[in-house]
C-alpha cells in the first residue's frame, strides 16, 4: 500500500508538464500514472501543478559576520525555505583562518543538526589555503562535499589571490568538485570604497557606486580564465550584469564548462533602491549590488534562453533594526546580504504569468538544474520513479501580497514587501512527509538530513 | 489490461534518467513505475535505456530538384528514420511558383499518405510571396502547420528578398508560427561560384570554397535582425560556424527569441572531405558546406552547454552513382544534400560515450527540444503519462560499424561509412506499436499519421 | 619673390603643431620657416593656427530629389564651404536609370563648372548596374573618379542588391577605387515605415523610429562582409551607432580594409530633436537619423582614438519653409538631408576646446585623412612643400553664436542655430588665392577646378 | 648661415610625404623648402626619404637580472639604436625594494650619463608601493618622468597587486602621467610553470606553453578595467595576441584612453621558434612569448589600421653563450628578453615594401606617435620647423642580409639572422649632428642628453 498519493495534478518536470497521479512509498516516488491501489493518504491536487521541491544552492544560514551571527539559524531558515517550496538547500560552510576544512565542516554540521527541517548539503568556503587544506580538497568529495567556494573580494577576510584560485581549481579538477566563485575585484572595490568615504559619501547608495558592474565583470572573466588554464569547470554565483554574462559566454565559446546563477533580488531591485530615504536603502545592501532595469531584462532573457542555469536566494539575513544600523554613518559597515529564501520560488514564478518562460523552465531553474550541477540529482530536483518524494503542490491561481508578517525567516523585513504575486506553494512534501499544509509549517525541527552529494561530471548531468 | 509494458529499463528524459517500468495502452504511456498488472506484451529492457522516440524536424523526403526527385520517398525515408530511432519527422513542403500554400500542402500530403511509417508534420517553404500567400500564413497554424521556412540563398529558385523575410516574420508573429531560415547570402555565394567557375575551378571542393563561413554568418545575423524588427521568434537551421553562433548569441542578448540547430554531418565532416579523390568529395556536397575541426568542437560544446538546441539530419538524399554525377564537370550542378536520417541519433549518441554530455542531454537534443519548439510536445518527445508511446529501447553497449548495406534510405552511400559506433536503437515503438524489433523494421507502410502541430509560445514550451 | 607669406602662425598638420611661417608661390606651398625674402603679400597670423583647408568628401550639391533640386547649387554650396574653412569637396554624381556613368558625370561637370568657388571631385553613385556600367567602373579611376557609392536603402530609387554590391566591389578592387556604402537595410526600413504609416504615425519622429540602429548596423556588417569576399577596401559613410562601429572593428580584425566617417550632425543632435514641436522636428530628418547622447559620446571617442577616420557634412539642403513642408502629413515624404557644409569644421573644433582631442587630430579628421583616403593627398589636406596652398587661418579665440543669417548656404535654417562656438576660420586661401578674408567671401564664381583623384592604395596613404 | 642642409630628399612625416629640402641650425630644423642660402654642410638625399629619427619607448639597457647586468650598457645600446635609425629612447628605471623612486632615478642617470650617444628619457618601474612612493608619483612628472610602469607578472620580483595598480593609476591621473602595464597574470603563469617543471618539461618551448595567450589577455583586460575605475589613461606594452587586442578595443568603446604597442619580434617570430633544436629556442625566450602566424597578421593589420599605436623593441639583451645557458635544464631560469634595438626600424619598414602600410604610417609607428604619447613631441618625432634636428636619411633601395656581425649591440645573436631586408638608414643626424654616416657610427660617447618629457594630455597630443 502506498503511503501517499497526490492525484489529479499536472506533474511538471524540467522536461515538460503532463497530468499524472504520483504514488509515494518509504519517502520515494514509486509510481506515476496508472492504478495506485490503496494509499494511507490521498491529496487531491486538482487545478494545481505538482513540482519537484525547490533546490536552493546558495544560502548562508547561521553565518558569521563581524562577531555577530546572521538573523537565521538552520531552524528559522529552513522553515522559511520549506514554506517557500524549497526542500533542499546547499549552505556555505566557511573555513576560519587557521582551521582545517574538516574542522569547519564539523562546526557547520553542528549548526544544522537538530535544527534543519529539510535536507541540506554544504559547500566549503576556502579562506586559508595551506598545504593541508590543499590536500583536504582531494578528500572532501568522498565525503559528499563536492563543491568549493572562493571569494575574489573582501580583502583581509575571505578574499584569496589568483594563485589560490588556480590551485583550488586544479584540485577540484582532480577530485571531481565544482568551484564556485564570488566574482568581484576586491582591490578595485576597496579603492572605490576608500575614495567614497574620503569624499564623505557614506550613504547606502555608495555601496552600489563602489561596486560598479566592471568590478564584477573583470573578476568573472578572470575566474573563468583561471578555470580554463586549470582545465576545471566553474560556477559563477550571483551574476548580475552584462559584462559578466559576456565573460560566461566567451568562456563557453572557448570550451570552458561554465555555469552561472543569478539571484532573486537582481530580478526585482535596482541601484535606485539603495537610494531610498530614511536609511531604508540599507535593506538593499547586498553584494554585488542591484543594477538597472536593463540588467533585469537581460537576466530574465538569459534565464529564458538557457544562458543562465539557476536562480538562488543567496539568503543571508541581517536585520534592519539592529544589524544594518551599524552602518548608519558608513555604508561599508552595513553587513551585506539579501533575504529571500522563502520568496525565491514565488518571485521567479511570476515570469511564468508574464509569459517569459514556461512552468517547466521555472522548475528547471529553481530545482532541477541546481540539483544536477551540485550532485543531488536524481535524488532531488526530479519527479521520477525512484527520486525522493520532495514535492510541492503549486497553486497557479493562489494570490497574495508579500509582507514580512507572513514570512518565516529571522529577519525583520522583506525586499518584496507589498509585491502582489500569483502562484504559490500550498503543500510541501519532504521525503514523503507533508511538512507544509495549506501554507502552514507542520514539520519537526531536526528532521532534515545531510545529503552527500555526488561529484560534478558533465557527462552524467 | 495494458497493451505493452517495457520493464527493467532506465527511463531517460530531457530532465534526467531513472530506472522505471513503462506501461502503455491505446498508443499512449499510462503508467511509470508501480505494479503494472497484466499486459498483452512485456519487453524486458534490462541494461538498456528507454528513451522518447527521436524527433527530426529537418528532412527533405521526396524532394524536387532540377527535374528529379530525391532518392527517398516517404516510405524508404521513414523506414530509415524508424530504424535509426526516429519516430516523428517534420518535413519541408515547398511552394512552387504560382502555387498557393494550400496547393503545395496538398501535394505533400499526397506524397506522405500511404507511405509514411512514422508520424509526420510539415513546415511550409515560402517561395512566391504574393498577397494571397501572405494571407494564407495567418491561416496555416490553425491547420497544424505552425512553421514557415525561408531561404536567403539560391537566387532564382527558393531565395527571397529581405522584404519577404520581414513580412513573413510579421505574419508569423501574428499567427503564432515559428520562422525557420536557411541563412546564406545567396548573392555572395553566387558571386564566388561565378568567380570559381570562371577560373576553371570545377571540382567539388569549390562548393565549399564558394560558401565560406562569412556567407553564412552574414545571413544569420541579418535574419535575426529582421526577426527582432518584426518582433518575432526565429529558428536558424543547419548552423555550422562561429560567426553564426555569435549572431545567435548576440540576438539573444538583445532579447530576440532565437533557437538554432546544427546537423549531424557538421559534427563529423570537414571541408577536407570535399577534396576526396575520384570525385568522392561530391558525396559531401551539402549546404552550408562542412567546415573545420575547430568548428566541430565549437558545435559539440554549444550542444553541451545549451547554446544550440537541436541536431537535425537535413536528410536530402541524392545518389552518388547517378544524381551527383551531373556535376562531374561543374560543382554547381551537383545536387545539394546530406544523407543521415537513420544515422543521426547514433552519431550524436557517441558524444555520450565521450563524456561530452549526458544521455539526458542527448535525448533533449534529438527529441525533446525539437518537439517543444515545433509544437509537438508533450505528445511527442516525452516519456510522461499521457504522451504518445513513441519509445526507443537504446542499447548503450551494442556496437556496429556503419556501412551503407545496413541502412534503409534510398541513396547509395553513407557519409559515415566505416565509423564504429557504440549505442544503438534496438526496438522502436510508435504509438504503442513495435515497428522495429531487434533492429529489423516490422511496421506497415502508411501507418504514420499527419500531426497537427501547436503554435510556438515561449511561455508554454 | 613669393606671392604670399603667412607669418607668425602655428602651423598645424595631422602630425602635430609648430610655429612656422608659410611661403606660397604659384598656388603652392614652397617654403616653411626660414627667411622668406620678399613677398607680394604678407598675412600676419599671430595667435592663430594655420591649418590645411578642410576636405569634405560627402556633399550633395544641386542634388535631385522628387523632381526638385536641393537648396544649394555649386555656387552657394561652395561659398558656404569656403566660409566654413573647407577648400575641397568631393560631391556625389548620381547615375540616373538608363544612363551611362559617363553621361552622369557630364551632367555633374556641367553643374559645377562656372559655379564652384573651391576645388572639387566627384564620386559616382551607381544605381543601374548594367554590363556597360560594370565596364565603365574599370575606366573611371583613370579619369580621376576613383570612388563609387552604393546605397543599400531606398528601394525603387538608389537601392541596389547584394549582387551589385559585391560585383561593384570586385570591379573597384581591380581598378583601384574605393567603394562607399550607405548602409541601411532598405527593406527593413520600408517595412517599419509602412507599419508606422498604417498605424497613423505620420510625424517626423517616426522617421527615426522607422530606421532604428539595427537597420544601420545590419547593413554595415553586410557591406563589410561583401567587401571581404570581394577582397576590396570599403568606406562606410555616415556611421552613427554602436552596432555599426562593432561591424567596422570586427571587419578590421578579420583584415578587411574598412574606413568610416561620421557626420557633424550625429555629434550634436539626438532622436529627440525629431520630436520638436510645430513640425520643427522635420529639420532633423536626415538618414540615418540622429541617435542618443550615448552614441554621441561613442562617436567622439571613436574620433579621438582613431576608430573613425573622418567627419563629413553629408550636406544636402532642403528648405524647411518649402521642401520639408511636403511631409507635413507623412514623414516619409520629407526630403532627407542635413545642412552643415559651413558649420562642419567649427562644430568639430569644439572638441578641441573640450580637450577631447588635439588641434592636430582635428586637422586629421576634417582634412588630411579624407584627402588621403580619396586620392587628394598631398595635393590637398597638407601643409607641406609642394602641396596646394589651400590654407585656413583659424582663430582659436574667435567666438560667435551660430545663426542662419550668418551662413551662406541656400537653405533656410541651421541645425546649430543658437550654438555658441569658439574657434573660427577667419581667412581662407585656395591655391594661393585669398577667397575669404575676415570671414567675408571675396572669391570668384567658377574659380574652382575639378581634381582628378588618385587611386586608393593602402600602401601609399 | 645654416649648419646643415639635407637636400633633394622626400620628407616623410606621420602626415604624409613630399619632396623638400631641410635646413638645420643650432640643432634644430629651421626651414623646409625654399632657398636655403649658404650652409656649412649639404647632404644630398636624392632618391632617399628623410624621416624623423626613431623613438623607441621601450628599452632595457644596463638592466639588472638575477645578479647580472644585461649585455648592453647605455653606450653599446644607444650606438646600436643610432645605427638602426633611432635617435631617442625612453628606458626603464627600476625601483629596488626599499628604495625611493628618486634614488632609483639617480642610479639610472648615472648609468646613462657619459655613455648615451642619443637622447633619452626614463620611465619609472614601481615595485615597492610605499606611502612615500605614492607621494613621489605626484612629483615625478615635474621632473620630466611622466610615465610609470607596472608589472602584473613575476611574483616576488616586479609583480604588484591590483591595489597598487589602481592607486598608481589614480596618482597618475592626478599628476598627468601615463601608466604602462606589463599585462600577464603572474599567478597563472607561475602555476603553469610549476605544472610543467613538475612534469619534467624543462625545454625552452615550455616558456611559451606556460604563458599562453589567455594569461596575457586576462591581465590586459584587468589593467584596462582598473584604469577605467581610476579615470586614468593607460598604455599596454608588448601586446601580442587577439584577446589582448579585444580588451584594448573594448576599453576604447567604453571611453577608456587606451594606447598599445607591439614589439618587433612579435611580428617576425612564432612559438615554433622556441622549439628550435640544440637549445637555440632559448634565444626566443622573451615575455610574453611569440605566438602564431595568425597573430602576426593580426598585429600587422592593427598597425595598419591604427588599432595599435607603436612598435617598440623591448630591447633587453641576454647573451646566448653565457646568460641563457643558465636555463639549460630549466626554461624558467633563462633570462627573458629580446634583442632588436637596432633591427626595429628596418624590420618594421619591410611592411612598406609589402604594401601593408605607407612610409608615412611607418614613421608614425616608430617615431611620431611614441613621441606624442610620451611627451617628447614636437621636440622629437617630427620634421617641422622648430623640432630637434633628429633625422634619418633612409634609402628605400638599400639592401642587406641581417647578421649578428653587422650589428652593434652587446649580445651575441640576432633574432633576425639571415633575413633579407630592403630599406635602410644610411645617415643619422641627432640634434643637427651627423652621428651615423654611410651606416658607420661616428658620434661621441656621452653626447646624448636626458630629455624632460611633458605630461600626457589627450587634448594636446
Amino acid at each position: 500500500m502506498l503511503d501517499l498519493v497526490i492525484e489529479n495534478g499536472v506533474v511538471v518536470t524540467a522536461a515538460g508538464a503532463s497530468p499524472a497521479d504520483v504514488g509515494i512509498k518509504d519517502g520515494r516516488i514509486v509510481q506515476l500514472g496508472g492504478d495506485m491501489g490503496d494509499a494511507e493518504r490521498i491529496i487531491d491536487a486538482q487545478g494545481n501543478y505538482v513540482i519537484p521541491g525547490g533546490v536552493d544552492v546558495h544560502t548562508h544560514l547561521d553565518a558569521p559576520g563581524n562577531g555577530h551571527s546572521s538573523a537565521d539559524d538552520f531552524l528559522s531558515g529552513t522553515i522559511a525555505a520549506a514554506c517557500g517550496g524549497t526542500t533542499t538547500i546547499v549552505d556555505f560552510c566557511q573555513q576560519a583562518r587557521g582551521q582545517s576544512l574538516h574542522e569547519a565542516l564539523d562546526v557547520w554540521h553542528a549548526k544544522a543538526r537538530d535544527k534543519a527541517v529539510i535536507d541540506y548539503g554544504f559547500h566549503i568556503i576556502v579562506v586559508d589555503f595551506t598545504p593541508g587544506v590543499e590536500a583536504e580538497l582531494i578528500e572532501l568529495p568522498d565525503e559528499g562535499v563536492s563543491s568549493f567556494k572562493l571569494f575574489l573580494a573582501y580583502k583581509g577576510a575571505q578574499m584569496v589571490d589568483d594563485r589560490t584560485v588556480v590551485r583550488t581549481l586544479h584540485q577540484a579538477r582532480r577530485s571531481g568538485a565544482l568551484v564556485m566563485v564570488h566574482a568581484e575585484n576586491g582591490d578595485a572595490a576597496d579603492f572605490l570604497v576608500e575614495q567614497n568615504l574620503a569624499a564623505g559619501n557614506t550613504a547606502p547608495i555608495y555601496h552600489a557606486l563602489s561596486r560598479p558592474p566592471l568590478v564584477e565583470a573583470e573578476a568573472t572573466n578572470r575566474a573563468i580564465v583561471l578555470a580554463e588554464l586549470a582545465g576545471a569547470p566553474i560556477y559563477i554565483v550571483h551574476l548580475t550584469t552584462r559584462g559578466s554574462l559576456d565573460a560566461v559566454i566567451a568562456g563557453r565559446l572557448r570550451g570552458v564548462d561554465v555555469s552561472a546563477e543569478t539571484c532573486t533580488h537582481y530580478l526585482y531591485s535596482t541601484q535606485d533602491d539603495l537610494g531610498r530615504e530614511n536609511f531604508e536603502g540599507a535593506k538593499w545592501v547586498f553584494t554585488p549590488p542591484a543594477r538597472t532595469v536593463d540588467d533585469q531584462a537581460l537576466l530574465w532573457d538569459a534565464l529564458a534562453f538557457g544562458t543562465l542555469q539557476a536562480v538562488s536566494s543567496d539568503h543571508g539575513s541581517w536585520s534592519f533594526g539592529e544589524h544594518r544600523q551599524r552602518g548608519r554613518n558608513n555604508f561599508a559597515e552595513i553587513p551585506n546580504g539579501a533575504v529571500g529564501i522563502e520568496e525565491r520560488m514565488m518571485m521567479v514564478y511570476q515570469a511564468v504569468n508574464q509569459g517569459r518562460f514556461s512552468v517547466s523552465r521555472f522548475v528547471d531553474l529553481v530545482s532541477t538544474t541546481p540539483a544536477r550541477l551540485f550532485g543531488l540529482y536524481p535524488q532531488k530536483g526530479s519527479i521520477a520513479v525512484g527520486s525522493d518524494a520532495d514535492l510541492v503542490i503549486w497553486d497557479p491561481e493562489a494570490k497574495t501580497t508579500i509582507t514580512q508578517s507572513m514570512l518565516h525567516h529571522g529577519g525583520d523585513y522583506s525586499l518584496y514587501e507589498g509585491q502582489k504575486v500569483r502562484g504559490l506553494p500550498t503543500t510541501v512534501v519532504s521525503r514523503g512527509e507533508v511538512i507544509v499544509e495549506d501554507r502552514v509549517f507542520v514539520g519537526m525541527a531536526g528532521r532534515g538530513r545531510f545529503i552527500k552529494r555526488k561529484r560534478f561530471d558533465r557527462g552524467r548531468l
